[in-house]
């Protein structure tokens, strides 16, 4: 059997090693049976790169996709596989961190320089026996709900189809959101971007919250609006946010979500490349594998669908 | 069978009903088969109280009892139990809220003003691979060791008797110690307050540690050497500190450890009394029923170890 032709590009040799290790052979574009392009911030150069390469599968070693799927570099004529579910463990964690945070007021004891006065001791809460409504239940979300399930909160989930995922006492379809957020006391975000889900929460949304929900965004800026968001944390209208991924990105050092005292921002640091080499490189090794078996790629993506 | 006959000081409606439900009797401190003392600070008044009481089991509903041991109100011609085992699950959240604020740097995130810079991206860690150390395996350790098991942390225990616990790769006696320290990424202190672990952590055992560990203490502030801690954080010989309980406690507005940028804070809300109160009247009915059946009784005090 002819091994698996490869081009990884940029050349990162982890990666490149991890070809080896699934059977395949390194190459350049022009002759490869597949490409991993491993620059999450250039679609174009990969549009250039495919116009000339026979590669019949993409392997990109990340989650975030919008900026290759809004170019229209991701056709169906090729076989696209991404990172999404990798990132689950590392992301979850802080999404975990994030939740803990907003119960326990972490953000507001790191600021203080005296002793919490007693009138607030009772501000902070347990996650435990609270309502934690997941929003999106890919590999961050499965992953989430099973570092939950010791904390013995309440998970209930979102996803588009309303499949149930393991772990939650209920999963609802999307459109069943407005009737799910009513009750939540945590909510975490961790869908991919798309149209469907842009601006997911909005002053519609925001308005049908308890004024003690607190917000995690784990999965894209976007999926909030924005002005909505800073108006419901301004006006205690919920209790707070812990956002990993804002909008616009990085968030401008004058936006009036770096004044709110009912807010920590993490900068984009759930998952960093640090984090992830390991797993990316055994998932690119396992793809390897796969590809040259002709079994099922793992992280496929539809083209259709852009995640 | 006469009802146990329970006198709760001071009257607090909740624990009085859960006496009820139990199966005992409320009544008052001179009649008293069973005394529940509500009041964690005053142990000159359960001595005035047990002196005209012929009470043969006392149920304190906290687990912080130094005060009743030092002022030898803790005699063993009488039953004594506490809420030594109740306070895990919520203690240990905090604590694992504390292990992840180290992890993902949540107090220099809350403390910032505009996006963090890319050459600190890589500053954050995953508990994912990370050595725990968890010193103390009651309820809080046990809990914790739970918690962390879907984050797969690699977890060390350590106690008195080095008995295994569960979820443990190793449990050492705590004359492991100096030798278990190095090895920690994290350090998790959840261990009573007795002559033998005051001052657990000292300045020789700050020396034996790695430059990235991050110390929790959930437990009692004296069991870490205060001037020594202040001492290894500001020359970063370890990477931080969470702390829910300090020493002294309330620590004071001019303490250098409110100006360290690698110590939070969180002024002993680990688990506060609206948190607790459920769990406590369910030991308080629990206790009073096994007392009735003459079975031993949950959250047992040692007079002699003091705990």
């Amino acid at each position: 059997m002819q091994p698996v032709r490869v081009a990884v590009v940029p050349g990162i040799p982890m990666f490149a090693a991890a070809v080896v290790e699934g059977g395949g052979e390194p190459t350049d574009p022009a002759q490869a049976d597949a490409i991993v392009w491993a620059d999450p911030t250039d679609a174009e150069g990969l549009r250039t790169l495919l116009a000339t390469s026979p590669a019949r599968w993409v392997q990109l070693p990340f989650a975030g996709i919008e900026r290759f799927v809004d170019a229209g570099v991701i056709t169906p004529d090729r076989t696209w596989t991404c990172a999404k579910g990798i990132y689950g463990p590392a992301t979850a964690e802080h999404a975990l961190a994030l939740l803990l945070c907003g119960a326990r007021l972490l953000h507001e004891h790191a600021r203080r320089t005296s002793w919490w006065p007693r009138e607030r001791m009772n501000d902070s809460r347990r996650l435990a026996g609270q309502t934690v409504l997941i929003v999106g239940t890919g590999g961050i979300g499965r992953a989430l709900a099973r570092m939950l399930e010791p904390l013995e909160s309440k998970i209930v989930a979102v996803n588009r189809s309303g499949k149930p995922m393991p772990g939650a006492v209920l999963t609802g379809a999307r459109d069943a959101m407005p009737d799910l957020v009513p009750d939540a006391d945590f909510i975490a975000l961790a869908a991919a971007l798309t149209p469907e889900t842009r601006h997911l929460l909005d002053a519609e949304m925001f308005a049908r919250m308890k004024p003690e929900a607190w917000i995690v965004n784990v999965g894209r800026g976007a999926l909030i609006d924005t002005n909505a968001l800073v108006d419901a944390l301004s006006a205690r209208a919920i209790a707070g946010a812990g956002l990993d991924v804002t909008d616009p990105e990085p968030l401008p050092d004058d936006h009036p979500l770096w004044r709110l005292d009912n807010v920590i921002i993490t900068s984009h640091t759930a998952n960093t490349f640090r984090m992830a080499m390991p797993e990316l490189a055994a998932m690119i090794k396992e793809n390897v594998a796969r590809f040259g078996r002709g079994d099922e790629l793992d992280g496929l993506v539809d083209p259709a669908l852009g995640y």
